[in-house]
């Protein structure tokens, strides 16, 4: 099998056919050269994303750069039966990137042009190579503002972020991705186009296509382009930060926290284990050590007095919830000293150790409950778990580190503790995927969470979008089975 | 032909079986005696809704009190082909609730339990026979928030509003329903049940069945409850009433307007011949006459000064744009007493003559394009158009109105303005349905509006959710022919 070798985990048997040299040279026919890499070593680096320690050789990587190009692959690639996994920046967390059945790995990167930013229908519409922050700079400048906010954002790209539907601290205040979908250009299995909604803010004509594109994972089609909806920008922000002698107090503060204002944006909690180890690695402002948990909260308002105001009824909340002393940051270069520790740790905790980062999610009044699940669940399998997230969300990234453990305790340990955590989770109504998507690694636990009926729809719908089963095989579905 | 007689549209020949007395049996066997309605008088109360003035008679009318009765009625269904229609308030527009095939309507009426609010996690769990404006206000009564505002929302309930997807005047600011749900509790056409989602506010374990099922128009499963996401409430409001000279300038100011301020929630407009038409049934506060146009604004803001602040900004882009002088009401009765002419429009419109109510919407910018082909088809057709709606969303109810005119000259006219209306607004890439849905009447459009290639997937989704096609036939699909 192409591609298996002592670095790779060995590609799953395969029921499709390889990429032979016919498949190459009618890829070559419809694509510049420079959009062809064969070499090993230019295919090694589409060969991993942020998942764990996961590696699966692509036979071929195309990188085209036009939707007609991408019609033209997938057109092949139907026809011969050939595997695709359209890739993003290769920043997912589930495997949703790796092609586990060797095929062609279709990187979206030279698909990287903001077509326009309408300033009049304040909309952009853009290309999915385009990475995140460079879309929001683009219509900052305009004045506008494209709230989806995921940590990775400034090397993340559009793609990723609707294949998965991304999300981040804002989207507490303005939703995941989704929300600011209006409409899709997408390429189907057999290399058809498809458009779905448009630039209108409401539109009911049909079965929505657009917000079931959206979040699956690049398994029903590969979209190329996507309008998105934008807003006057939020104002003027403050952020707080709110240091708690327990975990456990923390979590069963947000709740409250999340009721008082419709001015907060963002509700985070950060573990005092993940601060250290962003410690390790950068200096931490010293109101930021010693807690056992930090919440960090932002508010925005165009009324500096209105956004004091919601600060004071926001410290008044904390401290009867158990924080202590509250910090404001006011100016933007202590917010932004501030939030950088937050956005730093997921770096920080996959530079420490290999880990298994669980996105466990709970309706908001149980996040006491989860951090709870997350410590015992480690302490019983001798773990180390670090918990940071989004918990105004009820989202926290329980993360699992492996330190110096062996291969087969490690994914032995792993495996229970992330068998037990969600077990736990799924009881107190949560779910196991808040923002990162089923991917590869999660699927065991699909059925469990949405239960057999919705799974078998799902398959359904599967086979309507591509029914040769080419695209981004063994994601999402727990058992696919190429037709 | 059961229900065929001179009152009614002669239901349309059928490939499905009817409701025998085997059939009534076996619904007799599952449901309580009130819950079989077989009279003709009971079933002529379903034998419409707010669609023009078609009428089809159902064979037997159901209401279940149940989730556990509406699926042995389908399971009932499924096994003797009967086709099912799922039905609201009867308050839809483009005739989603009309039993066209006769046979059995599935009223959700009895199914009007508010299951629970839940502050601590900010979401309501409701049964889809809740009114609107019932939800609306039990969770008001907890200090929170749920924005879905359709004008019809003093009678219609939350199962029409999945159904359709159904927005309001405050959809500016909150986005339409879709925006609000977080999951599903569905009967699928074989009678089994799927739960969808939950109660996390982020949650992307597979495709997103949630999303697809609203505004899928009961044609893949019924809902029988959802759990809503609410919010803080927005804080006091403001409303400013903005008249001008030209029903163009309006429409071309609204662009401007939307972009200058978040605490905006809300940009109607309504024409000269539209108040006019309410002040005919109900006396009209003076300020509102004599302009050719009107745009209604409303602000939110926690803070007195934050919203003066947003209003006088407002107010200098209205005059800039061509406004008479604006009047800002801040009192809660000078609202109401505003908003009402707004809110009986619909009603006045359709209490004065037989209509056609064409849901046109366009990109933001579009409007006064959309104002002109309103005015310019009707002129064409010899027929009185007024237009009013939901300007900041680019979504104008365009009402021709049939007058004096005799069957066969409206019908023609009608469908000849239909049609020269929506080509024009297809040409500046609007849509034919913003918030009504295809339902029956608009069916002719969809292929034109979303593609060939998306009608085709469209028809697919469908077979995965009802392959015997008994789930409200004759609604979105085009030619859905029963398998």
């Amino acid at each position: 099998v192409v591609g298996a070798g002592p670095d790779y985990h060995s590609p799953v048997p395969s029921p499709y056919r390889p990429v032979t040299d016919g498949v190459l040279s009618r890829l070559r026919e419809v694509l510049l050269d420079e959009e062809v890499l064969r070499d090993e070593e230019q295919r090694q680096a589409y060969a991993r994303d942020e998942t764990e320690d996961l590696r699966f050789l692509p036979e071929v990587v195309v990188t085209p750069s036009s939707t007609a190009e991408v019609q033209e692959v997938l057109r092949i690639a139907h026809e011969e039966r050939v595997p695709v996994t359209p890739r993003g920046a290769g920043t997912g967390l589930s495997g949703g990137a790796l092609p586990t059945r060797g095929g062609i790995v279709l990187s979206c990167e030279r698909l990287n042009t903001i077509r326009e930013v309408d300033e009049r229908d304040m909309v952009a519409e853009a290309e999915v190579g385009v990475v995140t922050d460079d879309l929001r700079r683009a219509v900052a400048e305009r004045g506008l503002f494209y709230p989806p906010d995921p940590s990775s954002s400034d090397v993340c790209t559009l793609g990723g972020n609707l294949a998965e539907d991304a999300a981040g601290p804002r989207s507490l205040r303005y939703g995941s991705t989704r929300h600011h979908v209006l409409g899709l250009e997408a390429v189907l299995a057999d290399g058809s186009l498809l458009r779905t909604g448009g630039r209108n803010r409401k539109d009911v004509a049909g079965y929505d296509l657009t917000q079931l594109l959206v979040g699956s994972e690049g398994t029903l089609a590969v979209i190329t382009a996507a309008v998105l909806r934008l807003q006057p920008a939020p104002g003027e922000t403050l952020s707080l930060l709110a240091p708690f002698d327990s975990l456990d107090a923390a979590a069963a503060a947000v709740e409250a926290v999340c009721r008082v204002t419709p001015r907060l944006l963002a509700c985070e909690l950060v573990e005092r284990e993940a601060v250290e180890t962003v410690a390790r690695v950068t200096p931490v402002p010293d109101e930021l050590r010693g807690a056992e948990a930090i919440l960090f909260l932002e508010l925005a308002s165009e009324d500096e007095g209105a956004l004091f105001e919601a600060a004071s009824a926001l410290e008044a909340v904390l401290r009867e919830r158990g924080s202590g002393e509250v910090k404001a940051a006011r100016q933007a270069a202590d917010q932004r000293r501030l939030w950088e520790v937050r956005r730093r740790v997921g770096a920080a905790v996959k530079g420490r150790s290999v880990y298994k980062e669980c996105d466990a999610t709970v309706p908001r009044s149980r996040l006491a409950e989860l951090v709870r699940a997350a410590r015992e669940t480690a302490a019983h399998h001798d773990l180390l778990a670090l918990c940071y997230g989004h918990a105004g969300d009820g989202n926290l990234h329980v993360n699992l580190l492996r330190g110096d453990l062996d291969d087969e305790t490690w994914s032995d340990r792993m495996a229970a503790a992330e068998e037990e955590l969600f077990e736990r989770v799924l009881a107190v109504g949560g779910t196991v995927t808040g923002e990162h998507g089923i991917g590869l690694t999660q699927r065991r636990f699909l059925e469990r969470t949405r239960g057999p009926r919705a799974v078998e729809i799902m398959r359904g719908l599967k086979g309507v979008f591509d029914p040769r089963g080419i695209l981004n095989p063994d994601k999402v579905l727990p058992d696919e089975v190429a037709r």
